[in-house]
């Protein structure tokens, strides 16, 4: 039982570790002896564990969507509300944003993670039901709507460098958020 | 003037294979060998012409900032039409967004590009004097507004990867260029 803890534990701080490392440096730019040394673990139980870097990173990227999808649901009553919660979320946790776009650049394109692709379905698909209900006007197709409402979520957080500036006070991040939601608003009402 | 003409066409041949390579690679995983053998020419010409690789980096991404606001100009009483050619643009050249978030990734934060910077403070200035004037409405901030155009605008090229199908039609294409201008006229109607 100790053994099994001890090695539940090894395995959080491999997984800690890593989500900092990939998300300053990327998959190629990632060091695994960096890993090792920041969650004070042998080299060698890395790969044991999780096979080789990439597979370290998809563990780590598929445990960051999971907590986004537990999070922060998607409410199809509520796209606005969605959206500044997705705004929230964001702020909370810059690597995310990090961690998606070396995903994007660096994974083959067509593979997508078994959380990533069920989540944007799942949502795809309450998006269309509220729709088909009349719930939500149809302003947009669903998977439009669901990728503008990501990519207005995550304007500040993935967006121009110029435009994320360094010093944000609260009250620029109050505003932003704001923003996205009034737009949200704005693409969905009927 | 032949050598003149030996070294800018090497210069543009240097360009032209660092561009693929970053785009593909980004900055860590760039290989200057790989530049040089791609453009057929001597390793130390890179290092003599460029300075080094993120010196070559911030060339090629310079140009291909220059590029975008010459091709596709801001036009203030036009914005639904100006994100629509920049989904165009994005489309036509699917380098430059890989190049935009390799930069936000890789270069340190708060270094920004003085053709990034200048186009985009030329942009907000540009949409806050329309709001002054009067021609546009002052339904978002000015930064705040452009943010979300570019994000729409990019919502495809930059976006989640797994709303960024493999095979795309040419309807699709259509239809969500389409979207995006209709995103635009949504949130600039007063």
């Amino acid at each position: 039982m100790l053994v099994k803890r001890d090695a539940q534990a090894t395995r959080a701080r491999i997984l800690a570790a890593a989500t900092s490392e990939f998300a300053a440096y990327g998959i190629a730019g990632a060091r695994v002896d960096r890993i090792a040394a920041g969650a004070q673990a042998n080299k060698n139980m890395i790969y044991i564990y999780f096979g080789g870097k990439e597979q370290l990173f998809d563990a780590i990227f598929s445990a960051a969507i999971d907590q986004l999808l537990e999070t922060v649901p998607i409410d199809v009553d509520d796209l606005p509300g969605y959206a500044g919660s997705l705004f929230d979320h964001a702020e909370q946790h810059p690597e995310l944003s990090r961690l998606a776009r070396w995903q994007g650049l660096e994974r083959p394109p067509g593979l997508s993670l078994d959380a990533a692709l069920s989540g944007t379905i799942n949502k795809i698909k309450a998006i269309a039901a509220a729709q088909h209900a009349g719930t939500l006007a149809r302003t947009l197709a669903p998977d439009q709507l669901l990728a503008m409402l990501l990519s207005i979520a995550m304007a500040w957080s993935a967006g121009v460098p110029e435009l994320v500036d360094m010093d944000v006070t609260e009250e620029m991040t109050a505003s932003r958020r704001a923003a996205v939601v009034w737009a949200i608003e704005r693409l969905t009402v009927p």
